[in-house]
């Protein structure tokens, strides 16, 4: 589609460099700005380059922060440590309001068909953050596919010798969901792993 | 969700402002920003400005230009005038290539139930146009629903006592598609208008 108005042309590139968004969605996200108010656009400049100049990671869990050590990892009991593969990973587990440790991001997955090996994630960093702290407990939040479960595998071989209790999350069925429709080896999990009443 | 980033969630509000992004979009959205180059953000920000500093109305045809009038209107046959309701519609037309006329954008179709009468849209404009210049066809291309069909019939009424032909794009069943899955207001639309071979 062409476009004959370069700025506008302009706009629809960035937008395609989102994930997940084409030609059209862009052209809509365009349009739109577009539409906005001169405030809103400069607004939704200011806030792109803040998050580029103000955000960093945090040196110790590797999660987004602008002050370092991140605010969780100040503040937070640092006896319980939850390890997760991305910082979107650790919005999700803050959304339950329920964890009151630590994270550790690994920024990626042991995965060696993409040649992904242990040196290239987070996990030299963990290993001396457990031999360094007064670390009880580390659970592996990774996701339970295939290179999540062998990425907390290869973390649980490397931490058990520190003496720190390696947990996983609980792999079953999703609660309000129907047995019809889990696939045969969530099924077999949860059957495997039933819990006595 | 909660982000503990400010410039993040900043962000993220600002995504949200897009049409059709919710929440787990405009984050997805904001933590590929943080992963981009600070040339690449640089490069979005400025797009952005630049759309709102650079891209206005064209005066004669009223879709997105420059430069007033538009390089469509500089530089096309003016004798025949294609009326669409959004800017986007030009592209769309744009698209197939075949189109070398010029363009109406009205920026909105009659709607009496939201309020949008005659004077809210740019019918005025289209009229003192096809006044004062030599155009020979207005071709109405808005969508073919109860309000674009009611504002082609209303600018049918307008501009046949001038002495233009107005033409309305054919409605019948899409290219490609199958008899089965058209509804009864196509097939029987496609039916009335069917043509000699």
């Amino acid at each position: 589609m062409k476009n004959h108005i370069e700025p506008i042309a302009r706009l629809i590139g960035a937008f395609q460099k989102l994930p997940g968004v084409g030609q059209k969605t862009a052209q809509r996200y365009a349009l739109k700005v577009v539409n906005m108010s001169d405030a809103e656009v400069k607004e939704f400049a200011e806030c792109l380059v803040n998050v580029k100049n103000k955000v960093k990671y945090c040196s110790v869990c590797g999660n987004f922060t602008e002050s370092d050590p991140c605010d969780l990892c100040k503040t937070r009991n640092g006896k319980t440590i939850c390890v997760v593969k991305d910082p979107k990973d650790v919005l999700s587990i803050e959304r339950i309001r329920d964890f009151d440790g630590v994270y550790h991001v690994l920024h990626g997955v042991l995965n060696p068909m993409e040649g992904i090996g242990p040196n290239d994630i987070r996990i030299k960093e963990l290993v001396s953050r457990v031999g360094a702290n007064d670390v009880q407990e580390v659970i592996v939040a990774t996701n339970p596919d295939v290179e999540g479960e062998a990425t907390a595998m290869y973390i649980a071989k490397l931490l058990k010798p520190l003496g720190v209790k390696v947990t996983r999350i609980a792999q079953g069925i999703s609660i309000g969901s129907d047995l019809e429709y889990a696939d045969e080896v969530t099924l077999s999990r949860a059957i495997e792993d039933r819990r006595e009443l």
